[in-house]
């Protein structure tokens, strides 16, 4: 309770202070692409293109709006189920993920849309998608730490993460070529490691101070479920939106749909048979189900056939499950990991396995499968990388993949100690996963006697 | 209470047995057609096909993922009004929904998508699109059994359910002929008559033994509203999603958004002359209010005109509303008909009107109003059926409804019989609508003491 | 007490009334146009249009979708907030829209769509777009009666909040030819001015007895994000939907998705900054977030840059939160406006700031910037205005916020003065915000005893 946990300052300033960055940032780098510019009516004609649906903006918007969906009502939604923290789980989400996405624009436009010829960045709706993408991995992060600390760490921790999220991103698929339209590496494994890594250094020995808050009520657990249903149906939007235009979207929503849809039964099966009677637990419902389409983020592009999907969501429904009935509660007593939503099992895991399935489908690609020019399309295999064969291709995959884990262990520690500094105004232990509404309202969250619930039980009809 | 409900063998093998054959099947059968496979872009230069913006997924990929929205989140909350079962509400649709696309995949190949060449199954946007919506047959039924059935018996209500859904939509739009874009006859008429009837051979005498959970709570029904308008807003969507290109899907839209306008009005209307003081009755707004996309669904693309949608929509949104206030309590105690949900007034009465006005729109097309091409265009008046005059398609819109409307009942009592069997683990009448959450929990539902608030704060941390 | 609430014969009577008379006005009037109708296929042919993905349906249909979900969940779950008027938000926002968009279609086909050889309205997914806009003015003005007026009002304020609509966005858009295409002035100007002068005169000088209800609770703040979000991610579509085809609608989705997340970073620096402890108001979060999304609205198709658009949203998040912390309050007290959702914050003033920046970004357009051409498309300088400069454009610009402001003042003065009438069942002072659901349900909310309840009701106000 002696603990400064006073924002009234800090908040604001830096709310303020990043934002004002942001407009001088933008003022100096930003601008609009030739599609998104008003001579985009002189560039069709000077690239003969017929019609003004050949703007990427009709390929790309609908997909946009779903990924923004996710990034906004599926991570923020998904983060209520906590009985006395639904408004700090879906309100930090909506503060950083703005923040982010704006610091997203400038350190993803650096590194890939810079022009040369005036050395500004120029954007369109593929911007804005990556800019999305960028900000889930922080989103992931923030799971990690859910209830435990203060919008400023939060802020701090977006900055940092959009930053060395930018850097991964450059080294995976520009430097290694490797691809990853669905973010398997680049959004959850990074995501993933960096926010356990920081909840790793924030570890707080006498948090069973607050453990009568850390579960859920009935209808708090409904809300966490509009958070799953909206990122679980949008999911192959999120894997397509910037694919390759034509078959490799549509390639992508369907092995996305598929994977998605064997990670639910295989949750539903693991997690009534882990139960007394056959209940199920709603902490696997909102979360396990989702695994497909995380391990599909790197191979959704493939030719990875629909029954390939089918095995990568039937795998890790059964393994994010397990994770929440076994590697979670291992990490807390063992290794001193306090993971609020689970992201370990939800992102971290599943990630690395869409990381090497996407090595073994890209090294076990075939011109006989793709055809001589889907295979270099699918690939990319052009310019500096036009003579590399899918084995080696299958191995810059798997380099990328151990990218994405140093850079979310190295950048966590380091973004952890910088946390970890006594002025972020973050709350003390028993006031972890606290809204701290006034009294009466408290009365009306916990009702007559304040009891804890762990368990959130689904019958079996 | 000795009767023995535990599913925790039951359930996860039923998961397990036929996600593994659903691996095993499209291992053998499904792959992706030449529109989302890599060979696609020697498919557009073999076919002159100018653009990538040519592929079907751009013409569906906006509508599949409204559709989609629908089958989850529509369906899934619509089902949460109940105080105690919001959880088996929402869960239980995604279980079912989530093995029955995949089902359906496979069923709606056979039938439809069957390459001669080499036997596969080949698949594409618009297979997704029919897999949701032979889902939603089986999610309008469990609406009938809400409550009242296991996860189990579900798993096997939704594997005949969809069995049943192919085949008589083979019949009706192949052998027959009959246009039902938006599936009044082949998806709403027979999902209620399907439910209705599986409800009706498992009638439970002493259901009244868990009336008291039997309402919703003021919160539940918010939630339920959710569904309600997701449903709502995105009808258009669903009854235009595998519409004709071009003024097809054009058309379908706006007469679908204008007949769901209309049942709004007459609903509330009924509604507030049926209640003491002229209140409204939620479990009206919840579903009469969407009648009107119901009914048209088989006309969606006719030239019904835009007042013709709009009569449409106002007397189905009456009918609907006297379907709760007088069809659902004459059924239950006189037919024996336990209807949770009440689909037999929001899915089978409408979408027998859809069926009928179908026919009817069909009879009465004319070249004059159609033009030759779009006559030809909007009935497919091509190969086999080059000579059908609108008289005949009239006639045959009508055989088509009288197809789902026998398949609905005779394959109800066929899956009623089985679920019937005492091993499905369904809950004893004083145990239906109920969670079963811990007794802390259900506190927290019922809770004790009243107590207002003005101010809401979210915290620093 | 005494005061005659009961709408049982008023509601019923004004839904028959108004249903039947579009069902007339539509069969004289409405049409399908070229692109919706069964001979589009002719119209293709004669203006050789090669693909049916010229039709506007393609360009348009993602876009309405995302609107038509602003509408109905987004303005509709806002204003679930009210801890026991979360039905009469959700369900007569559905009512009022679900009639609104109709009388639009025939209002806004008189002044903009008449098809001079037939007489006859011509309709197409543009038109369902500009009606959902149309609407979207009465629902602003509804926040302001929020909880204190009956249905029946609340469907006369529509009918002639729809009428005055359709002749200021007359005026604006065709006689002075100013541009607005996300509606800061035609929408939201407007649609504030006439709910708050519409409130004004309704003033209810002992509205203190309900003041108890005047309030949330914790889950009905939840409920009132996702109306916040739904808002807050499609925004975009919303200011691009009738944007120019190509760069028109790539442009308006970025100037709006930067706008809106800067408010957001301004939004929580004031609100945290205002409260002991920096802790944040859930009010202040739902509302001011969404400042930049309506400023945004006049100049989103404009070449005003991507920093532009940023300073944009800085100032209106700050001056909306600054408008709920001083501004309503001063409002109540001193000019006796009671604004329940704080409207005047939210659309007046951003809207208001809207106009202007539209003006000036006009007046300050440029050759150099624009291009030739895309000086003449962006601003449409053909036929009767084809020798306008930016310069008068801009004034007319300025005209055109005069217009808006003008007509919500004066037309809300009429229309309140007919409100104001006995005859409309409105609520006693004592019963406002009140869903008065039954009193076994009553109890459930503020809960004391559990207890069962079947009928759930929706009040008159």
């Amino acid at each position: 309770m002696a603990k400064n946990t006073n924002i009234r300052i800090s908040l604001p300033a830096v709310c303020f202070v990043w934002q004002i960055a942001m407009i001088i940032l933008f003022g100096v780098f930003i601008r609009y692409n030739e599609e998104s510019e008003t001579r985009w009516i002189e560039h069709r004609r000077r690239k003969n293109i017929s019609t003004n649906l050949e703007n990427d903006f009709y390929y790309r918007y609908p997909s946009f709006q779903d990924v923004h969906v996710m990034i906004f009502v599926g991570f923020g939604f998904l983060m209520t189920f906590l009985k006395r923290y639904s408004f700090g789980g879906v309100g930090f989400n909506f503060l950083i993920a703005a923040f982010g996405i704006q610091w997203a624009l400038l350190m993803q436009g650096w590194f890939h849309y810079l022009d040369e010829n005036d050395g500004k960045i120029k954007i369109g709706v593929e911007n804005l998608i990556n800019a999305d993408f960028c900000v889930a991995g922080c989103l992931i992060a923030y799971g990690a730490c859910l209830g435990k600390v203060s919008p400023v760490q939060l802020m701090v921790l977006t900055l940092f993460g959009v930053t060395l999220f930018a850097v991964e991103e450059y080294i995976i698929l520009e430097l290694l070529h490797a691809k990853d339209p669905g973010g398997s590496m680049v959004i959850h494994t990074f995501g993933a490691y960096y926010g356990l890594t920081i909840s790793w250094v924030l570890y707080r020995p006498m948090l069973s101070q607050s453990r009568h808050l850390q579960g859920s009520v009935y209808h708090s657990d409904v809300f966490a479920m509009i958070g799953t249903l909206f990122l679980w149906m949008y999911w192959p939007s999120f894997n397509s939106a910037i694919a390759d235009h034509g078959d490799g979207q549509h390639r992508a929503v369907i092995n996305t749909y598929l994977a998605l849809a064997a990670s639910v039964l295989t949750t539903f099966a693991i997690s009534s048979i882990s139960q007394k009677h056959g209940k199920l637990d709603m902490v696997h419902i909102q979360n396990a189900t989702l695994a497909g389409g995380v391990a599909m983020g790197t191979a959704s592009e493939f030719m990875i056939t629909p029954y390939g999907s089918l095995i990568v969501g039937f795998c890790s429904g059964i393994i994010s499950t397990f994770g929440y009935l076994f590697v979670t509660p291992f990490m807390e007593k063992t290794l001193k990991i306090q993971d609020t939503c689970g992201i370990h099992n939800l992102h971290a895991m599943p990630g690395v396995i869409g990381g090497i399935i996407g090595a073994i489908t890209a090294a076990s690609a075939s011109e006989s499968v793709y055809g001589q020019e889907g295979l270099i399309n699918t690939f990319d295999f052009k310019e500096a990388v036009a003579n590399r064969t899918v084995n080696i291709q299958g191995g810059y995959q798997a380099a990328g993949l151990f990218v994405a884990i140093a850079f979310g262990l190295v950048g966590g520690a380091l973004v952890g100690g910088i946390l970890k500094l006594p002025i972020w105004g973050d709350p003390a232990d028993a006031n972890c996963f606290d809204d701290e509404v006034p009294e009466d309202e408290d009365e009306n969250i916990l009702s007559r006697h304040p009891n804890m619930n762990h368990t959130r039980g689904m019958p079996d009809a």
